[in-house]
């Protein structure tokens, strides 16, 4: 556990479907772990009919006793529910393939403190970045992936790894490679992966070119869950940034760089602190 | 009240000394009172060490019977209340001066049912924005305010009307007068006015001449409770936009007018729908 | 004229194909013609292989003396040109239906003098808006267009009403009909259309419901030129603005509503003052 | 020289007093160097009366050539006037401290190729950013600074590094130490500071706290040129972002820091293509 880590600050997240009472019986839950609820946001979802909601409580009791007087809660309104410790590092696994920019920015971020996650490896099928990783001492594997059996022998190590290193997160920073149906279903809800143009619109290769040629005058960067249906999955976060005419795509790509970087930081951070919700093919986020 | 208004939705805010169970000792009384929380915010304030909440609560029960069981946890924890209905109007009188723009976009977005305020008195030192009023069939008064003399009488009429309407919100709209000591302490929290600038910035006369001096690459505007103290009340809610070289202090005015114009609008629709606490010479901004 | 003009400032808006000289040739006629440049932008396009020039020149040997002098070189460099006096108002005429957001704000901006254009006429397919245009003092036109021939009907006036009053410029705010191929051909290059998405994003109908759907976190409006080819006309103008999961379509429509008019009425600012300009699919702007 | 460079490619950035003929004299000298102007910029400067102009030009003919025809037209209007290489990496010398966030944002974009600098020496008073200098092969030299004679002898030695590297940019990436006036005035024009927060707003020491005392809705940062007046040297770039009433001053500063560094970068980056020029205490951006 990191430095960060607080033993007595815990993180709720529940889900189910939407019914009178559930903030009242969670609350005295709470109060009865002697906890107290240091932030809370809560969401009804008209699309789904499904209630959610993240709670941040404080108390010496303990996390079993948390555990034990929310259990009854947790069966009575067949809630989905998490428990979490605040600010405990996420353990997160990496693909990436030769370009590095969305990779620093999360090294940097996560060796400033300003991301709570542990990294025990770097997956890629180029070594492109392995002094970076070496750099911030990471773990870093890579092997080539051109053929079908190389793509089924990479896919299988990576489950593996997330197996072995009881991963929480893997995260598509650039990886440029397509997923297998398996791997996504595998990763389903754990995978973000950074697109490198605002969704919808410019999907499919080179969006820069695209975008160039249609003459938007913004482009943007989307980071969304990993789905079989590619560049379909569920968003995350986008941004944006004003861009001219006179940019060719090469400077249009320079530009949506810094874009991709803080779009794919930013979900992963939201992703560590358990703010991300799935409720269908949307996204709710707590902030 | 308007057509927005749903009267068994109700907006409860309070405040407090932060402690534990006050969550649950309010949505306990949410229950009792046969509610369903709709929306929930709270705040743990760090600077004063109160406790700050908004709920949202639909209950066929009606508002006597939330305000019976609210009751004894209001003063149990000896909190500062208020219970609102969902969409009522909130009764809002402008005061204004020659420039139109942040007037108009007030008056626009109220009719076109995006902004829940009622307007029944406009206030000027100038008659000069007499024909928007009445295109929006809303009542105009105006009155010189050149000498010390007229200031008072201005002054005296304002707070009577504000006494005669039952007033609960006065915005300043580019009214550009000081008002004295007495009124901004008889509408302390309930009285916004638009700064052109972004505070803390260019205060005084004339900040768009002062950022072009300074070559300022961004230009903004402030909304903030009306105090004393000029300048200097607490921020509600701050908007940019980016200038350069080229333009003139003219251009720069044109410019910001569009961000005056969103800003204090926003400002009051939060208002309207209490979702501005102050917390200290800070504000809680329940969005 | 508008009291903006400055008969000895001159706009002069030319393109021909990239060759070396052609800057020192205009800039030599600007000099025979007494001129000085106030301001210059210039563009070589590599996809098309045209080169584009927008100088402000102030003389005052007079409009005759400005073109004798670049006569010239517009015949040896093969140039499309025009030239257009600095701050003359815009004859044009604008397209709506029932909503009146992007309306309002066109007509609040032309009054505050803040949007050189005339506007002869406000043509629609329903009298909702009426009052508005009757506020502002501009004539107002509506027949209904539910059938072929109704549409036929319209259509035959709008073009006469174009020719009628000389219009330079056609703006679609918020019309919500589809304009016949014949008429999207006559008006080329000259109608702008604004469309209630970020293009490439959500076309057709609905795109809000669609963006709630797809849960997007920003959302955004484009202005652009009306072509035979729905929503694929050449951009002009973008902007976005961040939303979140819970916001309803409704919700997104209203907070759209804000981009969609500062959109529209900045591509109507830039049009006005001749710096937008079409290099094949795409257009320069000379902001 | 760096790979970009091109030698046939040439920024040519001048100034003057203003007066017709400028514009023509320069293209007619371009031209009589069988040169084709790529990209132009200029700006009459209301406040001062200068003139400014930066003009790309691509010839076969050579610098000598551009430079023989330019020498007249620079005598007779008495310019300022600098020829650089497009491309050309500037000698950048950086001061930083211990903070690492802005020197990271410069040696990566550096090493991208999306910064054309070369950074023959990074100067600290600590020792800490050494492993980041010694990852991106950029040399470095520290030396504390605490007392009087310690600081003589760290500037003794910048402005012998200065001289030595012929250093034309000096970049302060959170230098946290103030400059001597003599050191100023040696570097004036060529020294960019990257400031904590918006300015003009809050100055001296811990700009995030007063931040957070005020409850502003939005950070920002501000990078300008280093005068020995502390914080109100002419601005070059800013930046803001969104905050809200719930961060603390720790978390203002984490968020801050991202705009110090996407700001000072840019500021380099303009420098780094001769696109900023001084206007009296104001800069020209020629974007």
């Amino acid at each position: 556990m990191g430095v960060n880590t607080q033993p007595s600050h815990f993180i709720l997240t529940i889900s189910c479907d939407d019914q009178p009472g559930i903030v009242h019986a969670l609350s005295a839950a709470v109060v009865e772990a002697q906890g107290n609820i240091t932030e809370s946001q809560q969401f009804s979802s008209a699309d789904t009919g499904r209630f959610f909601m993240r709670l941040q409580v404080e108390t010496t009791a303990g996390l079993a006793a948390l555990e034990g007087a929310l259990a009854p809660v947790v069966e009575r309104y067949d809630m989905k529910s998490e428990i979490n410790t605040v600010g405990r590092p996420l353990r997160t696994l990496i693909l990436t393939s030769r370009a590095g920019h969305t990779l620093t920015d999360l090294l940097v971020r996560q060796r400033d403190g300003h991301l709570a996650i542990d990294i025990p490896l770097i997956m890629s099928n180029h070594d492109t970045l392995k002094p970076l990783a070496e750099f911030y001492d990471t773990p870093f594997w890579s092997q080539p992936v051109t053929t079908p059996e190389e793509k089924a022998q990479f896919e299988k190590h990576l489950l593996e790894m997330v197996d072995t290193h009881d991963i929480e997160l893997v995260v598509l920073a650039r990886y440029m490679q397509i997923l297998s149906p398996e791997v996504c279903a595998a990763l389903e809800g754990r995978a973000i992966n950074i697109h490198h143009s605002f969704l919808p619109g410019f999907k499919g290769a080179d969006p820069y070119r695209q975008a160039h040629e249609r003459g938007v005058k913004l482009i943007g960067a989307t980071a969304h869950f990993v789905t079989s249906d590619l560049d379909e999955g569920p968003i995350i976060e986008q941004n944006v940034v004003r861009v001219d005419h006179s940019q060719s795509p090469e400077e249009l790509k320079a530009t949506g760089q810094d874009e991709e970087s803080r779009t794919l930081t930013q979900a992963v951070r939201w992703f560590s602190q358990h703010r991300i919700v799935l409720d269908g093919v949307r996204t709710i986020i707590f902030k």
